[in-house]
């Protein structure tokens, strides 16, 4: 189901942007000016897609962007004014009873409520102003992969309606159906890679920086999901203080780079891994300038972040479905986890 | 001197808590009015220090409180508008350049600043309009202690002056240094631990919730830094969804709990790695109601959130000590680590 599911994703994303005008229209009934601040609310994977959301949104609507505390809303009942703030909620299957509840909180405090969710009549959907339904088809697999991707597409054409004009950085989506089937046909490098540097490694490490941390906290994430691999997820310049002490030549060092002003932090990462004797996995359009890499995967086309960004998340997913076969573990449901998010 | 500057904690903290009439003058200078917002940067553990703040001053403020993502500001040149917001740099040197630069560059943007670092003179307090010294003297071994417990004192200190008011919450600050002097001499059962535990894991999971979320960041860094075990730090509520796949009976589970509204979350996540068949290392005031518990460190006294994370905080600091000492490690310089963060 994992692999079906990955491989909808370019047909799901093609359908979320024909949406865009929808989108925009729905955004501007409830959003009248531009919001003070903006709060992403979001638990697991969507988390990791709301991080995505908080880079985005900040960059290009140049307001302060902030990742919600459930706990505060929901366990401690400490309620933030949050007068003339936005609120997005993300939440796949929108069922999540403290995410619903922390909507219809955050509206009682003076926010605009946007839903991010699957389909159009989810309880978050339906208690937020305004929701942006997915549309991506049941997803049975406990790894999610095709929402997650619709997810960060979401958020970039809510980006593009608030900020009531073309992004430039964000022309490139309508490139990335296409250059993700590519990828999609792509498996045998990733195959290779599971089996020789994760099958017998001790633990692993994930670096992305800028935009794509967050698909670094996502590879963690579903290769930890998959495989039980104790797999810790950094942005370049944490790693290279304390926590480059964790790598070694039996936990290696993927990481995802793309052109832009970051990439060289992602460099400095790869070479203090292998100075530690860490195999570097390196994920990105083209090699380093230095010979740090023992293997690459490599991105197709000539996208720019952020939007490269679904071109590395559906290289994370391919990790993660190719590590799980490799250690013999059904990906679809490893370890007895479970789809549906309890937390109350 | 990683145990020397440990055990300095309690004098630290005395003397910064005889300070709080000079940082409310301070901050009143600075902050005329209730800020719109708030924004913590920081890099590494003092970034472990801002996730308590960002807990703290929402919680105590009633604003939204979030942490500044730096490469937006050095790197993509994304430099949001944070007029009327404030702005908190937490550096324990005071001497990383992005920190400065950001500091300066958020002036620019209109908002006001607030640098805590440990010399009065560093250049990010420097940089800033106004700032508080930790005056914990210099600190030499590699991982941070007695700077860290001070961080999160001044950002009670600055969270009471803020709010104009005494925060009742805040009243056991006085019974801190006190009570670490018990904890420092209480040392064998954590050493127990170490030897037991720790040697020979493949891995860790710490968990937090809520107010000592923030310890469970800084407890895995530390343990991580001072052992090179890969260590995951999760809060309750995201543990039991995914990453509970990496709890086994060779990778425990160290649990901070208090009396609170998410006592239950961390003691839901404790069984659920028990059910993994990973050992359970539990530290709070008293023990779960459940047995699922093979391990016990307690907490003295009777301090409630937020004030019990500095009690918390040195049973980290301990795990981290008495683990590099279990693994043969120098912990004050484990593997080549710098003290000073390079971040430009």
């Amino acid at each position: 189901m994992m692999a079906r599911e990955m491989a909808e994703q370019p047909q799901v994303l093609q359908r979320l942007l024909a949406r865009c005008s929808e989108v925009h229209a729905m955004v501007r009934e409830i959003v009248l000016a531009r919001p003070a601040g903006i709060v992403l609310l979001a638990r697991g994977t969507s988390d990791n897609a709301a991080v995505f959301g908080r880079y985005l949104l900040e960059a290009t609507l140049g307001v302060p962007v902030g990742l919600a505390a459930p706990s505060l809303w929901t366990r401690y009942d400490r309620h933030a004014d949050l007068r003339g703030q936005l609120l997005i909620a993300v939440s796949q299957s929108g069922e999540t009873p403290e995410i619903e509840r922390i909507v219809r909180l955050v509206q009682a405090a003076g926010a605009s409520t946007i839903a991010i969710t699957n389909d159009a009549d989810s309880p978050v959907a339906t208690a937020a102003d305004g929701s942006i339904a997915l549309h991506a088809g049941v997803e049975q697999a406990v790894p999610a992969t095709k929402t997650f991707t619709a997810q960060l597409v979401a958020l970039a054409l809510l980006a593009g309606a608030l900020t009531r004009r073309d992004i430039p950085a964000l022309k490139d989506l309508k490139l990335i159906p296409a250059l993700q089937n590519e990828l999609l046909s792509d498996v045998e490098g990733v195959r290779s890679i599971a089996a020789s540097r994760l099958v017998g490694a001790r633990a692993a490490v994930v670096v992305g920086s800028g935009f794509l941390y967050a698909i670094a906290l996502e590879a963690a994430l579903k290769l930890l999901e998959t495989t039980s691999l104790p797999v810790l997820p950094y942005s370049a310049s944490d790693l290279v203080h304390g926590p480059i002490a964790v790598a070694a030549p039996d936990v290696p060092v993927i990481c995802f780079a793309a052109p832009g002003p970051v990439r060289r932090d992602v460099e400095a990462a790869a070479v203090a891994a292998r100075d530690r004797g860490a195999p570097v996995i390196w994920i990105s359009e083209r090699l380093m300038d230095t010979d740090a890499v023992d293997e690459h995967l490599a991105i197709p086309g000539t996208v720019a972040e952020p939007v490269v960004a679904l071109l590395h998340a559906v290289r994370a997913q391919q990790l993660a479905l190719e590590a799980s076969r490799a250690f013999g573990v059904d990906p679809d449901a490893p370890r007895g986890l479970q789809k549906i998010t309890p937390t109350r």
